[in-house]
């Protein structure tokens, strides 16, 4: 007798051995609420770069939406319950965009892509999500003189350096005002779109593509999606501001060989200013099942 | 001005930076012939079980195809062209099985599980091919006092121990005789199907699973996948057979959160007696651009 | 012209290529002061164990001082000025012992072996301080539902587990003290002893071997040494106080063929009764530039 | 009762738990005889460079033998005994050299510095031997298009490159044949250095020193060592020669804080020219229990 998918439960490859057990669906299928779990600390540098070149880079149906003003963001994650307290880093880049699809309308920052160090995660943020993850290595921050270093490789390849230097501590309240305050500029309406129509969202936007076996060039799943704003569990503990820079290094095919065209459009972004860093410790989250398709 | 995928081309998510770069196509969109590379060393070991503990693991449309004998293959790649000459390890489950669609009869052995201990191949691999691959570590063999030993674990716990002894050379002719009959075996059709209407395709067996974001419980793509058994570039340079034992180790949520379903789902499978085991040394390969879905 | 060693200045080998440069000596020869790095977070238990089993364990003149209490302790140490702002973990094992020498008299932890996860602090401890230290791969804690758990593993073998529950915060200046007072009891003399002639030095002991090249058996350097106890730049930052059990896991010669004998030592220690639990929170330390030979 | 030290038995730190095992002493105090292990793969580029510059890295007692080759060496060993059957990886650089003492003469190639990436082998063969053996990463070598890659890092930070192309299989009898004639090349006796008194040895030779603990700048071990050139058990099985060429990384302390000034004085070796690569394939080895103090 063959096996039957459960209806209602959540199924990864592969499917044989039962529901999934991940992020969004524990060993006995419950949720993960995420109140007092995962700890994050995250490393984040931004700089201004050329609107054309972010343009480039988004998909049909996105915009820039506002300042071309890209941020490269190393966190270090750890107490994740649904690994049983484990944890891992990633490394995202991502600017601010907007989607208007037929029915949705979103804006937020755009995730072009979120390197982890491990491939779990990966996974089920590909599959489930449509996080555009990819693996690299990402060791834990060098830390010297005041000064924090953040690198990334790929099979001992770095493309990636992050230096945080004169940090000072943000008072707790203004931190967590400084986090709204990002969310409304970036979610700000552009003139006149309070006056349209649709409602937008606000949020993470994402663009899921999975390929059609066999059918080379033709596409399985391909949609944008948003992962929503609202993370009321999110508390942030802890933040200091400063100044950063960030560098991608040029790789050749043979360095990178799935990753190097990622690599080389980051390392060609002009860098027209720096446009400030931060450090951001928080606890708590969500297990982003809120995360819907934009259509 | 947003972007475009360009046609015939294949992608991968981050889509934002071009035609993706992997087995299937090269930088320049060239394809890799796999002529004299990569070079593989598998190490297999095989054990009867009974027929519906394995029957339990199929989905759909597959039964059981012959003898209730499970393969666990750890296999060393290297100087794999489409990683620039680097290499990775496998270790893979499968047993004999036939998938008869509405229109497609094919039979080989189904590949339950391929864990890899690289990331990047994992994801062409589920995405494109629809393998069921997941990641672990796979030190290399440990060899010693003419004993062969491998093993695979996830962040520390190690979940399967594969021992080979007794190892004698196959003469390379013979080698290659015997993965034809292995074939043949595998692929004889049963009783009465040679007069079926339908010619039975060969090959290895998978089921393709992709979920919806957002719509939990539902899928993007659901279907049996083939890899054609047809593999002209591939020869066999060197054989031992002997015999050998495999065991894989209980596990509970906290060890394996996202696998121990899957690892204690082998555990359970009763070894009523090992079948044996082989060294297999092979040169060349192919991209499996053949790859097909089954319908 | 062959080189010469620069006098007054610290070499290890390779000693060809200038003065070595580590913890007790920079890049230009200078000491690192350790005033507000490094950081750490120590995970200890404490085990009863019985009196002739780490007797058995003491080298010549030395004995037990006070309770057999084992003490097993994983320290995750970050922001190493050394090793330009680098961390790494580490896992000793230790228990209270007293050393009378021809001249000198010490007390306190005898640290019977040291793993650690990089290779650098193994040579400078082992060669330049006569600390026992090993290698072993010692994975962040993993910390679920209140539980926090440690192990480490040598290339796959799992030999030690840790686990700290009901882990409840102490006051911070009580921290202080506690530790104080840990030092103390360790370091108590003996009924009588302070009437002894000569003053007894404190802090951690060990013994220095190092083998003589050629004349197997015999040896370059054989000596107590000690850690003196003072450490005026290291404040404990936090601290929590609860309940745990660690475990050493027997190993045959195959699976840690230059270890077993060491990690079936500690198996082997009667475990009459766990005696609690500790994390600790410190900033700063010292070079251990003040070790010294016991004579 | 403290334990004692077995007469005519090895020991290493930590001697709390009985003789060490390793690669002289098994678990039960027996040798190993290395007959038809290990295997190794050995990849060496060799190149001209200036007498003066490898003169300033040679001690007292040492000076350059011939031409001014400096040969980088990475090997890729399995199947090691008295590791259980598990292998590691070494880069080495090393040129002729002679010694004289006042009894002994030796010649051959002096090994600057041996990179590994297992830590154990460090230990015994610093400790035991007196090789200069430090650690760091090497990643098996990367084979594409006829060409082979090493290259080495610690910590992330690439330090050597390494490329053979051309390779040409050279008949197994007559790798043999090379391997004699390499050997007597490196250690031809000087002009009339047959006529002097005392026999010239030949073979590996290094400066083994180990750091007196709290008498900073003194010594415990100071002398050279030679690893006596034959290894009756060890055959060439295979040879391929070839042009190579090889790169080291200027390095800043923040990157390689504990070989920055190694690297870079490899780094700054002039390369009047590359002098041909090869890639070694052999069988068998011994336990080098005939390392001797050289006086």
């Amino acid at each position: 007798m063959p096996y039957k998918l459960r209806p209602g439960r959540m199924y990864m490859m592969p499917t044989h051995f039962g529901p999934a057990s991940g992020p969004r669906q524990g060993p006995e299928g419950q949720r993960f609420d995420c109140q007092d779990t995962p700890r994050a600390t995250s490393y984040s540098v931004s700089f201004l770069t050329r609107a054309e070149q972010l343009d480039a880079l988004l998909p049909a149906g996105f915009r820039l939406a506002g300042e071309p003003l890209v941020t490269v963001t190393v966190s270090c994650l750890t107490e994740i319950e649904w690994l049983a307290g484990r944890g891992y880093n990633t490394l995202g880049v991502s600017f601010p965009a907007e989607y208007a699809g037929r029915r949705d309308r979103a804006r937020g920052p755009f995730l072009a892509v979120l390197w982890e160090n491990l491939a779990d995660p990966i996974l089920t943020g590909r599959e489930q999500l449509g996080f555009s993850k990819i693996y690299c290595a990402i060791p834990p921050p060098v830390i010297l003189n005041g000064e924090t270093r953040c690198a990334a490789d790929w099979l001992g390849f770095t493309f990636m350096d992050m230096c945080l230097t004169d940090m000072a501590t943000v008072p707790t309240t203004e931190a967590e005002g400084n986090a709204a305050a990002d969310k409304a500029r970036v979610e700000a309406p552009r003139d006149g779109a309070e006056n349209e129509h649709h409602a937008w969202m606000t949020g993470t936007l994402h663009y899921k593509y999975i390929p059609r076996t066999g059918e080379w060039g033709s596409a399985d799943a391909e949609y944008a999606v948003l992962t929503p704003s609202a993370a009321p569990n999110r508390r942030v503990t802890a933040q200091w501001n400063g100044r950063g820079s960030v560098r991608f290094h040029r790789a050749a095919w043979r360095d990178l060989p799935t990753q190097y065209h990622i690599v080389n459009a980051f390392e060609e972004l002009e860098q027209v200013a720096f446009r400030g860093a931060s450090i951001v410790e928080t606890v708590g989250g969500k297990d982003l099942s809120d995360q819907r398709i934009l259509s």
